[in-house]
């Protein structure tokens, strides 16, 4: 909850307290109480959830007095009925007791005393320090990239979250659970297919031209998971697969993770070139790629490339993963086609709604080939790799009934507007030393310097100024590295990008 | 929505069906609308969105005149209104025209016109059918029990779903999406300790006398991802790991997927025996057990195996993964600490909000050793194993405002009752040939015959009368394999609980 928090801090022994009667009640246990205001938790609940862990902690002592009611009230700027119902729930769950003219008291017995307490813990004569394993500490030489800050500036692939249509949910939140939707709350195994991804299904068909039956679709929390799934239902341990580079260093830490010898490809202004590979063995048996828009230069791929990789894939057992992240939001030229929709029986598809919607909700699809449907479901339950049934349908009745649609209108042309005035605003301030492309869809534009610089640095530097521009560098493999930055529109209204436009072009003046 | 699925069928051409003013609009299109009533989406949304779809697939053709609104809603059962606003809906996006005098008309070319086509589909010379990898294969064969079905009778490990807080969760989540939320629909990365793990660390305090900070939690959306996580961080590809017999044949897969050697140990009834277990190369360096509650048997570890098995995990570079899905629900007996409380410094935890709320949630947490956490941190992000910040702040502000005390009171109750009433109708009806136990805690009981029968026919013939009682030598690995059946009393009233425990007994004995 974005609201204001309020933390009461009682002065402290050096300040200038005057004494007033709560002194006879100076706990430090106080000063650890706050309040967070227009929150969906009551302030009465918050102060007894407050004092509960306060009294169970021994902050508060066993036995203690608590100052009066109106007393407290005043100390912390609360009313007093608000510490009346707090106390009185504290009663009523056994931690206080009110003695009829003589105030109110921490119990002595609290209700889990009868619960055992862990034995002592007797450190090991040489203590074992926890360590991760090898393949861990491989995971975490692999420089993955930091997830975004989405209330910095500039943060790459952030929707606007000011305009998410709360009110909506709101109202389909409410519906929903005031319908006792038991098989919500149940696993919901017998449904064949559930109503999300029939919704799923026709929205695809409409916006892309995809044709695929609801069962082939997979509801996931995350497009990691889908390759995750692509990497154990598709390939075996050992196998070789064919990544963007720069590309997402995080899938290629799942692929890797997935027992999958990773092989990252240099991408030109026109995609991915499957010609490019070498032959030697094991020849690759996946290509993951993102076609429509590639992440992070958002260049299309050719269509002499498209039908090169096309051909490749029909001349074997072998297989595309192609991740769509990003081309719902496009206001120019002319829409691409997927992959998928021109082998469907090659082609695994995932998107999810983290841009169409919000990335806090976690929700992700798979569009898998009719053939391998049973087994793609069964290791999607061998891995419990679910997204909650109440959000899946909140987000079908939010799709059903129009709204996803128009929302997709409304932020389409706000997206515009920001992306136009951030590559202004880049081509004034940066001079000629960097690449600033048109873009014409997504949440993301990405510059390139022209010459080699210090990206991290400089990205450094900004994380301390509140803005959170990735530099390109971090997601370059191989020994191509190229420098600049990828800067999000999406989160931020027009006259912050100026501002944080001209910061960017300062530091990385500096620092360049 | 669990409401009154209304479908409209035209009377075809061998029907009855006297001469209408609907025969002038006769396309098939009529049979296929349906209205789910009382659900979240208004009447008219849901007839807009199927006309849409009957429209953009051609069913209902482009130019095509409409019936009159007044028409149309005599045929459906439906206010005239509620035709009129979906007519006017779909006139608004570009699918109707509205023509003076004449009526209204499906327009010639639609918005998504503009969109490519998919290519027309050449299939390959020698189609390629399509197949799962080995590794997909050795999942399929490893025969792991289907997910429950809730809404037939007996289903195990499924709370009362009819008791689950629907107004309570309808107002906490009005109130968290008007709150406009901005960090909780973005990804929030910023923020160390999320507002759930908070809670969860209290309670686990509380509950269970766990002592950890609140960021060595990591929240989930399944206990299996905690066992995939800890197979990644804590172990490489190849170690061997323990694992209970009979046990959670998905967690087997799930550690199987991720590279392990797993090997199944019998437990009997003083649970998981470390010292059972032979000194052969690799040596065990992970044991995955339930000590408080085994699945299925229920039983808790003996003090001298629990002594044991720290012994063991404290000798060298091992872990424990402690799976305590079912020890919140308790209402006889001693509550028996977890032995992470002993040995948090080699015990990796896991529990989920499976039983103490709803499956359907999806929503489960791990509890790390200090020395772990980043590692941990970096895996869940690499895997890309989250909750839905939504759900996490709904959750939460359930836990801060004691609703979720209150609500195990509450269910306590209840399931004490449902076990006491099953287990007395098992030893009436049943006879002799099976061993009943005394349940104290959870939401199942597992009944194992004295003599070996076919526990799996009696389950499929169960399954035709609407009975999900899966049979007990489905969970076994080892040549010792268990007759029974494992039922759940958590979501029938006494009343069903009485009648499907009779008809248990009476497939038992037709197939015994």
């Amino acid at each position: 909850m974005d609201s204001t928090v309020v933390q009461y801090r009682h002065a402290g022994p050096d300040g200038d307290a005057v004494r007033t009667p709560m002194e006879a009640f100076n706990y430090p246990a106080w000063n650890l109480i706050s309040f967070e205001r227009g929150a969906a938790i009551p302030l009465y609940q918050q102060l007894f959830a407050q004092l509960r862990t306060l009294i169970v902690e021994g902050r508060i002592p066993r036995g203690a007095r608590l100052p009066p009611s109106r007393l407290l009230s005043d100390e912390l700027g609360l009313s007093r009925n608000t510490v009346v119902l707090a106390y009185e729930k504290l009663a009523t769950e056994g931690y206080l007791q009110k003695r009829i003219g003589a105030g109110t008291f921490v119990e002595r017995v609290f209700p889990e005393d009868h619960l055992p307490r862990p034995p002592a813990i007797e450190p090991p004569a040489e203590p074992q320090l926890a360590k991760p394993s090898a393949r861990a500490e491989a995971l975490l030489a692999l420089d993955v990239p930091p997830e975004r800050i989405e209330r910095f500036g500039l943060s790459p692939g952030i929707p606007a979250l000011n305009e998410f249509p709360y009110e909506v949910f709101a109202r389909l939140a409410g519906q929903h659970w005031r319908a006792h939707a038991a098989s919500h709350t149940g696993y919901d195994y017998a449904r064949a297919t559930p109503p999300l991804s029939l919704q799923i299904a026709a929205y695809l068909e409409e916006t892309r031209g995809m044709v695929c039956r609801p069962e082939q679709i997979l509801i996931l929390s995350s497009t990691v998971q889908a390759a995750a799934l692509a990497a154990h239902v598709l390939l075996n341990h050992g196998d070789r697969v064919l990544l963007e580079d720069p590309g997402h260093v995080t899938q290629m830490g799942t692929l890797t993770a997935c027992g999958l010898e990773v092989e990252p490809v240099p991408v030109d202004e026109h995609g991915f070139d499957i010609t490019a590979i070498d032959n030697r063995d094991p020849l690759p048996r996946l290509a993951v790629v993102s076609p429509i828009e590639q992440f992070p230069f958002g260049c299309t791929m050719s269509p002499a490339r498209r039908r090169a990789l096309l051909d490749w894939v029909r001349a074997g057992d072998r297989w595309i993963l192609e991740d769509d992240f990003n081309s719902e939001i496009r206001w120019a030229g002319d829409p691409v086609s997927p992959l998928h929709a021109s082998a469907p029986e090659r082609v695994v598809y995932t998107s999810s709604f983290n841009r169409v919607l919000a990335p806090g909700l976690r929700l992700a699809y798979l569009v898998v080939p009719p053939g391998t449907v049973d087994a793609f479901k069964l290791a999607q339950r061998i891995f419990s790799f679910y997204a909650p049934l109440p959000d899946q349908a909140l987000v079908a009745a939010f799709m059903s009934s129009g709204h996803l649609a128009s929302h997709l209108r409304r932020m389409r042309a706000i997206y515009r507007e920001r992306a136009g005035a951030l590559a202004d605003c880049l081509r004034e301030h940066l001079g000629d030393g960097y690449i600033v492309p048109d873009v014409k869809a997504g949440l993301h534009l990405t510059i390139r310097s022209r010459r080699e610089i210090d990206d991290r640095a400089i990205a450094r530097r900004l994380i301390e100024r509140e803005m959170d521009c990735p530099p390109l560098s971090r997601y370059c493999r191989s020994a191509l590295r190229r420098h600049g930055f990828v800067l999000g529109f999406g989160n931020n209204p027009i006259k912050q990008i100026r501002r944080y436009a001209e910061i960017l072009a300062q530091t990385a003046e500096q620092l360049g």
